[in-house]
């Protein structure tokens, strides 16, 4: 936890925010602070600053706030991710919030297993997977997250408007060309289930205008790819 | 399981092998070929190629082999990593060995905690770990894998050999370039534990020759920095 997440609800006075949950408990095991130093802090949505302890006790501790800096840019992409198995899909939703991805489409695809539809995950902890990733990289704008359960009517009706005027890409490793240069470019980027989207479903995605890009011979893992290709499209 | 690994043990005669253990498992369970059907092999340490299902029963699967094609290139790098905790140790082993990296040192830190040193997966599952992400990546070369556990003789005696001729980076983002363009350049690539290098250790890197690089404001949990780094760093 590299920033303290707030949000209005934690305000006790226009400038003064008490914790007593699961950040405080962090606050307390980990940053170890003394009456008076500083912690990074950010307002869920809003901007970053800091907070100065005011008060730590074994059951709280009140922060004197005040916000200042705008978090990081967020990355110009809409990913859309095949729904991985739900222990995978809770570590990729830190790593996606943690890279500055603010639009998910999580959608179906042909090898994406039905019951990992009804995960718990998907039901209750998307949010709070989200948060610690932000929490994680130190950004305070919570991705938008979109859930998809048909894949072709959001290919054909949603998708063509969603691509337009971006740089439309397939993470898909077979007829593909070499993964694009870095660039600031508005962007949507499709990756496929372990095993990989099936050829209807390119086909599908090739009609709507993404390109199947590779970044290697070698096959990663989702969990793998998704660093690996976001570090690759954007520049520093 | 993208490709099936063998050793000169499973082989019964010049061309044919037999397997019953996990990837028996993992074809009959997976793949679940008919016979004659072609699976993708690889000799440890050696050529890629095709397996034949011969015959599959209920214990075991007898392929015949043949091996014409050399596994994808290495990454020129040399990773030096401060040692994860144990459960991030073994996803790391998976991604290092997966992304091409072939020379690891696990190395120690202040920040790493001395109990990870007598973790079970250093003393025994090193290897295993390697070999899924050598069978997800489709590679046959297996890394090799250093344990350094003290940091300053290391530092001192070791590394300036080791950097010698090398790109010499540090992942640490403070006082640091943004991370150079991809290069095929032979590389040693430093990063942190958790929480990151102190002072001294970064000064006594310095001294060795790396140079500080970050890929962005937001902080990067290990398990995301090392695709992140390693897919910026190298061309495809």
């Amino acid at each position: 936890m590299n920033l303290i997440l707030l949000t209005e609800h934690d305000l006790i006075t226009d400038e003064q925010v008490q914790l007593d949950d699961r950040r405080f408990q962090h606050i307390r095991m980990v940053h170890k602070p003394e009456v008076g130093a500083h912690l990074k802090v950010g307002m869920l949505n809003g901007l970053l600053g800091t907070g100065q302890v005011l008060a730590l006790s074994d059951t709280a501790v009140t922060l004197q706030v005040s916000f200042h800096k705008t978090p990081p840019p967020p990355l110009p992409l809409t990913l859309l991710l095949a729904l991985p198995r739900p222990k995978m899909l809770k570590r990729i939703l830190q790593t996606v919030a943690a890279m500055g991805v603010k639009e998910l489409y999580l959608i179906n695809s042909y090898r994406v297993d039905k019951s990992y539809w009804g995960s718990p995950v998907l039901e209750k902890q998307i949010m709070e997977q989200l948060l610690l990733g932000l929490e994680q990289a130190g950004d305070s704008i919570m991705p938008q997250v979109h859930l998809r359960k048909r894949f072709k009517p959001f290919v054909e009706d949603e998708l063509p408007h969603l691509v337009e005027g971006t740089r439309a890409l397939i993470a898909h490793p077979y007829h593909a060309v070499p993964c694009p240069p870095a660039e600031t470019t508005q962007t949507t980027l499709a990756i496929g289930p372990e095993g990989g989207f099936i050829p209807y479903e390119v086909e599908k995605l090739n009609e709507a205008g993404f390109k199947s890009i590779h970044i290697g011979e070698r096959i990663l893992r989702v969990e793998n790819a998704v660093p690996a290709l976001l570090s690759r499209l954007f520049p520093v």
